[in-house]
């Protein structure tokens, strides 16, 4: 794990990543607490912050004394959340670099175009 | 000040940024420790740390007794090293976010092309 994220958020990151790629399904059940506490080596405080963020998000619910599953309908939230963040996280960040740095434009939408293709992503 | 990146880190990247933007100007003297400990209230550490990174990498030199300075061509210096990480940085995690949420290429680049326009980049 990286150094810089609060390794609870980084918690409910991978949770997050796992849902949208679709390793974990709708009511599915996530790792407990315990696992990841086992499996990250990070306390329980820890562990439990970054589940109880998604549940208070409505992304995982709680069955008491069963475990932590994965909401319906969560891979389309967080799918939408992104789609949302898109432009404040990614385009305009961009922009402001390559003007920042004096890219000119065209150059950088062939850049774009050329390592779109070498990911499969058509502009 | 942000709360995920380690503050020394912090130091040095808003010195770097002044240097970008050209408010530090070349064999210009930068803040002391004592002087940013004060400002930002870190530790004497912390912001020795931020100073010494920059001095290692030849952005600021030393003069003993004196203080702190901007190296002659630091600030093109610093422009190269990032130009050189434009594509790792911000075009390939944006086309490997888009892709992920399914944005249709067309619909990206109107989009790009429309807050290019907004902060005067035109593409």
């Amino acid at each position: 794990m990286n150094e810089e994220t609060p390794l609870f958020r980084q918690i409910k990151e991978e949770i997050e990543e796992q849902i949208v790629d679709g390793r974990l399904g709708e009511d599915e059940r996530v790792p407990s607490t315990t696992e990841l506490v086992q499996f990250y080596r990070i306390n329980h405080v820890t562990a439990a912050r970054g589940i109880n963020l998604l549940v208070d998000q409505g992304i995982l619910y709680k069955k008491r004394g069963i475990g932590v599953f994965v909401a319906p309908g969560a891979r389309e939230a967080l799918l939408e959340a992104r789609r949302r963040d898109f432009p404040a996280r990614f385009l305009e960040p961009l922009l402001r670099e390559a003007a920042r740095l004096n890219i000119p434009g065209q150059q950088m939408l062939a850049q774009l175009r050329d390592l779109g293709e070498d990911i499969g992503y058509d502009l």
